[in-house]
């Protein structure tokens, strides 16, 4: 399927962009200057989030909801743009593969994006990698700020699924002294500077909150930041470039904004604030959407990127399929990178049952954030009317404003007409009921168990000691009124992968905690989260290549 | 000094670039499809090569030449465009500083040119890594093509100077055994695949040598390529968009492609050939430099570079200043990282006569290639006279074709038009006289002694035994018909940077060779060389920052 593409500079005057104002990058893709945003007076906007039921390893079909809505919305006459995360390699290599929507329902030029887009990855990991290699430098000459090297906590990063460098040791050596060093790398989407470059409001709050990474403590037990050791300027400029926001379009030429991609699992799983905030001054519906579910994603984009921005959405979509819901059945078992039951298609009213389980708990969840639910369920052609309808229904009982089918992969956005007239019914007003699940004068403790009990289903919290040392740190240095960011499985609202629906009671683990001071969160690791994947048996990168002229084959 | 750039759009029709052919980037960078490979048909082009005397830290002003050279020609009403190499963050941050040339002999947008240009190195970064990453999960997923691990000598690249990285170490699972490795990165700048990138001719033949790359042995000792293991697709497809030459503009609006960045100590120093081979279909005079001195960057320019093209260079211009020479005293101890000695700017006879011993070894190691030697004497404010004219007067004497200064950093293209004038007259002629050092039937031995002999000056080779080794294992595999690439120190014409002037009769050590099939060649490595610099007491990237509307400081 070839889309028509349209130069970019046309997507970017539909919008209102100016000449001045775009800074082309090939034909289809562009950075917008951050200049725009002094022009854009713009505030009444709707913003809507769209998030998911708890996701098979292929995912809920997300980002075609994303892109197909507000394709569907452009059709009905209202100026709408979306919003999505960039894409990382390691899943388009891995298993996983593009991250663009599909069928007629994505964004193009979709080989692009996925390859090697605008190097806003890349300038991540570049900056996170001279900072470790300032922080190591400054150690090795005299360490001359007293570090204590056992403290060292900043890993580096690469865009690549290699296990391999999950754990490395080496020697570092400073003065007459000789350590032995434990690090790694985890993937550049896991990185502190990939959500600073998604959190930050523009380029004065990117440039201080990359001055407030805490790297290390002095022997004194003082914590060591970036600025102390003079990276903070040297990564402001190589970010310099990847603050700015990427235009692109969807297949049906629409405007589309994809600019950072901080994973939901292990990250904050949001796009950027500066894209969300040039697209709500430049459009009367924004579509944007979080990682994986309800639990991993859009709770992160409530609590923390709308904490960060002040922005309040005003509805959201969770994505749901009959494939997906049964999936969430004590009756199937799926795993990750190998094919999916074939079954899952098949009629199975007691499957379907114990699957709504997850659905009811996504809905409540987003309902303690005061805003309408639509539930939109994604159609496959084999699906029954009979299940089709009963999800409908069990999703108003759960409590959802309303529930639509879509067939946004098929149809584009003919196939999304009611959910975006839904999307529109929902949000008359311009003012919104938003409220966050939790404020951040409770304590660090009383913020992730509030996350994990009214959430996730957790019964309590257990912490592993050097979870609980490093909360007390964080309290102790002041960071005591951040929001928390927890790690954990996309593959259940627990902690734990064979619990399926919704999960009750258990306790739920925090083996570790991690401030990212930058980006203005503390990370909580509900039991051991994997920051570096590796690749499959047969990783989908053997099947890509290029011909003579230049096409990619394979990605797909 | 700001220069008042010109859209690149205009620059690229001065060249007679059609726009179709153009991918811009930003304003004032583009790519350039090769597509426009099809329609160029001029052959009768001059080629000219910029090198230099034994350089000091600080350069001897080879790139400054380059494109004042160029741009000195045009202001001669000639056409013609410079070809240089991509800067790399490690100097940038580090020591060095911008790799963009000075003064009123500059490329622009300098700031995004040195800080992440069109993201070429990340791409090749990426690729490299990704390998890696192929090469160790085939072992983890059963080793299927029964590879022997301690053979495995891929290393990952960063485009970062971290020296803990240089050597690490890490577990390796593969069923039930598990290894302990000792892995290393290096550069980017280093890497082989930079070089294949380097020296591709177009993209089906990038895709052949991304294929030819020998990553390890079975145990049965046969050679393990990268399409063995199925990545060669993968890589290619990451390099899509990198293997398109890169056109920006110098201080005064000249055309100039930027393209690829190995280095010449431990790699082959040289731009890429697709630069070249478009440059040299649009213009009448293209100027290139290699990196270093003669016997690093030239010596490869001609014997790697020009046999892979075919293209014939027809003039070469060595650039030396009285700093440099007296530099290549034995009076003058210079060391990389710290201030250059005062006294360097002092007329002094006898440092003089000694250095100028490097600029006669220079002058021969250039004739050996059968083309014209200019010498172009880099002048500096305070330089004397009467020194100046002796330079002139012993580089005529050392068989020079001729010898010219320059006030290019100064003064633009007006410090250039002798120099200019002088290249027109040496290259009156369509025809060239170029001729390789070796040909390439000689065994690997003969050839790395022909050089440490004829271009070093060694007296003999000493080889260790890993270096046999492999050499034996080359030559056995089918290798021995490459050309080899030497990796040395760039401050001596030795491999000993205690050694100035113009040394003879040493024994020069070759202590490691490496296969670098897919670039074709083999690296041989004199004494240990490093490939992965560390950063100085303090780098030059903590006084680096940007201000809020995006503008970059302390770069120069």
């Amino acid at each position: 399927m070839t889309a028509k593409l349209k130069p970019i500079s046309r997507v970017a005057r539909s919008l209102g962009i100016r000449d001045k104002e775009l800074e082309p990058n090939g034909r289809y893709k562009a950075k917008i200057d951050l200049s725009i945003l002094e022009r854009l007076r713009k505030t009444d906007a709707r913003y809507i989030l769209v998030t998911a039921i708890t996701p098979t390893p292929l995912g809920e079909g997300k980002t075609v909801t994303t892109i197909g809505l507000s394709m569907a919305l452009n059709r009905l006459g209202v100026r709408s743009a979306c919003c999505l995360r960039q894409s990382s390699l390691g899943p388009l290599f891995g298993s996983k593969g593009m991250a663009t929507g599909g069928g007629a329902s994505r964004v193009v030029p979709e080989d692009e994006i996925n390859l090697h887009f605008t190097g806003d990855m890349h300038a991540v990991a570049e900056a996170n990698n001279f900072l470790a290699a300032f922080l190591e430098n400054s150690v090795f000459h005299g360490n001359p700020l007293d570090i204590d090297v056992a403290s060292m906590t900043w890993r580096r990063c690469l865009d690549t699924s290699d296990r391999s460098l999950r754990n490395i040791r080496y020697t570092l050596k400073s003065g007459a002294e000789t350590y032995e060093m434990a690090a790694g790398f985890e993937v550049a989407a896991a990185s502190e500077i990939m959500s600073i470059l998604a959190l930050s409001r523009d380029r004065a709050d990117l440039r201080s909150r990359l001055g407030e990474i805490v790297l290390a403590r002095t022997r004194r037990g003082a914590p060591v930041r970036s600025r102390d050791i003079k990276a903070d300027g040297m990564m402001a400029a190589i970010l310099n470039d990847a603050i700015k926001p990427n235009l692109v379009q969807t297949s049906e030429g629409t405007p589309c904004f994809i600019h950072t991609g901080p994973f939901a699992n292990v990250s904050i799983g949001t796009s950027s604030i500066l894209a969300d905030r040039m697209a709500l001054g430049l459009c009367d519906y924004v579509v944007t959407e979080s990682g994986f579910g309800v639990d991993c994603g859009a709770e992160k984009f409530f609590d923390i990127k709308c904490r960060a921005s002040g922005f309040k959405p005003h509805a959201c979509v969770l994505v749901c399929s009959l494939r997906g819901l049964k999936a969430q059945s004590r009756k199937v078992t799926i795993t990750p990178g190998e094919k999916m039951p074939s079954g899952l298609f098949a009629e199975d009213a007691e499957a379907l049952e114990q699957g709504l389980e997850n659905l009811r708990k996504h809905i409540q969840n987003l309902k303690l954030f005061g805003i309408p639910v639509i539930v939109c369920i994604n159609v496959f052609p084999q699906d029954s009317r009979r299940e089709l309808d009963r999800v409908r229904a069990k999703s108003l009982e759960f409590g959802a404003q309303d529930s639509q089918e879509s067939r946004l992969w098929e149809e584009g956005s003919r196939g999304g007409i009611d959910l975006a007239r839904s999307v529109l019914r929902q949000t008359r007003q311009a003012s919104s009921g938003f409220k966050f699940l939790y404020e951040t004068d409770l304590s660090l403790q009383e913020k992730i168990e509030t996350i994990a009990k009214n959430i996730y289903g957790a019964g309590s919290v257990d912490y592993a000691p050097p979870a609980r040392q490093a909360l007390d740190f964080c309290a102790g240095e002041g960071f005591g009124r951040l929001p928390v960011c927890i790690a954990k499985t996309q593959f259940s609202l627990s902690h734990d992968e064979s619990l399926k629906g919704a999960p009750a009671g258990f306790v739920f683990p925090v083996k570790d905690v991690r401030l990212a001071a930058g980006a203005g969160f503390v990370l909580a690791h509900a039991s051991w989260m994997q920051t570096m994947p590796g690749l499959p048996r047969q990783p989908r990168g053997e099947m890509v290549d290029i011909d003579a002229e230049g096409h990619v084959r394979g990605l797909s």
